[in-house]
């Protein structure tokens, strides 16, 4: 893909185009900042080339319009478990520095002042917590082993019960979640981003955290109501928060700037050659299994 | 201890003074902002009053001459084991920025970049890594502990085999410490400031490592030779650093601040209001003891 912008893509993919014959596409993010989102245009074109498979590189999906992909018959495969380690460990670190003030401590320290700003009693260990896991996947699961090191206490809340869950780990239903979101000293959020998932971190899941509580997102920024977030930031409902998304990335809300108990990341959550590694093998195994046999393993829920 | 300085702490402490009469102390690295550290002149002051126990608070003494304390017949304890939960989790921290480039990152944000200077391929995952403990203490295992989830291949180095590591941790000896420093991925520093490990991570040590290795202290400062860390880092021998401690804390080297692969916190090891707890209580215990029972059961290795 050399395009340097959409009406090039899209030019290419007509008949003597220079993407004339593609049957199955490679796709990463950084398409994105070329061609744009992966939008009806861009299926409608795919679908007349007679592109029949788009392996995406990456575990969420969402700058692919999935159900225009399947009802133009399309197939998209995506990189399950191969970003798990990578981005359970940095919701672990988000996690650490907000229960321990890590964050600020730096910047304190940057800015010549020692540890002035740390006051004793608002940092707290791990160990004997309670974590929260909004969406037990691969990711929510890797990120419970890691905590149930300490060990802290695993929640989870699903729409059913993971069947890979380990005892430990401690089902809450939709019934039962207020329950659980009371109980949790960290909530982490896992969930893909849908239509369906979109603010489901609301001003009323927010509130029905107990006082103090950290929300740690390595999801998508826009699954949670990212005002609602800031008011509990601003009246200390929120102890503090750890975001490796936000709803407009690259822009980051500068208010979030001015927190001292937000640790910021720039989506460093896949960010490791080993993992960068893992996703290009799992999506270029997904094309070339589509095709030597008509299909990749990794299809995407929508699909199934 | 209201003085408000060293003089004041001095007079004290002679007949009629304030002071008079106690023979047991509960002693807090802060009280060296004020009346200094314990050299001989406090100690000859606290033995000539009948102080008998210096019940101090936390896990490393080097603030007190405890030889010198062993002479003029003063016991001194500290809290082991309280401050292994925070203090391997501060370590952990550090191991994850390192390796992630983390801190670089949210620098990079908030200085309104994004990822800009993120350069794929210089992040990596901590799974199947190999971390060296140098000094397998409490502190130490914890951290092994933890690092063992993901899992990391743990290998260690102290004076004897610690005869509480499980199996998974791999013993080296002094005879066989450069073979452990040539596999280390991560080297975390966890010996005692004494005499003899002052300055024990130098050139040599260093070098010994692989190059882009990590080095991680949250032990003292002074334990490594840091103008020759500086030199590794400059030339790019070692990858990263992760330090919670520095040589005269409260101040930093201005140099580190330039690296951007140096994550730096101002000593927030201990810094939980869990472990402050208990180290408190452990502290105080040992001084219930020796005046209950006459003996305290905290009493630091240099006593036995």
């Amino acid at each position: 893909m050399d395009s340097p912008d959409r009406a090039d893509f899209l030019a290419g993919l007509k008949p003597g185009g220079k993407y004339e014959g593609v049957v199955g596409l490679y796709r990463h993010n950084v398409s994105t900042d070329r061609i744009g989102l992966f939008d009806k245009e861009i299926i409608d074109a795919l679908a007349a080339a007679g592109v029949k498979w788009i392996a995406h590189n990456g575990a969420g999906y969402d700058q692919i319009d999935v159900l225009y992909c399947k009802e133009k018959d399309i197939w998209v495969s995506n990189t399950p478990g191969a970003v798990d380690d990578a981005t359970a460990t940095t919701g672990f670190y988000l996690m650490i520095s907000a229960l321990r003030c890590f964050s600020r401590a730096e910047r304190t320290l940057r800015a010549g002042g020692w540890k002035s700003t740390h006051k004793p009693g608002e940092a707290h260990d791990l160990t004997g917590r309670t974590l929260a896991v909004l969406g037990l996947g691969g990711i929510g699961l890797r990120l419970a082993e890691l905590a149930h090191a300490f060990p802290m206490r695993i929640v989870y809340h699903n729409r059913r019960p993971n069947p890979d869950a380990p005892a430990w780990c401690e089902y809450f239903g939709a019934d039962r979640l207020d329950e659980m979101l009371a109980q949790a000293d960290v909530l982490s959020v896992h969930v893909p981003l849908k239509d369906s998932t979109v603010g489901m971190v609301d001003e009323t899941m927010i509130r029905k955290l107990k006082r103090g509580a950290v929300i740690v997102n390595t999801a998508r920024g826009k699954v949670i109501d990212e005002p609602a977030m800031i008011r509990a930031l601003e009246d200390g409902h929120l102890g503090a928060v750890g975001l490796d998304v936000f709803p407009d990335e690259p822009q980051v809300n500068p208010r979030l700037l001015d927190f001292p108990n937000a640790t910021l990341l720039p989506h460093m959550g896949t960010e490791t050659c080993d993992s960068q590694k893992k996703m290009e093998i799992r999506a270029l195994s997904n094309l070339r299994d589509f095709l030597t046999k008509g299909k990749g393993f990794d299809i995407i829920p929508e699909f199934k």
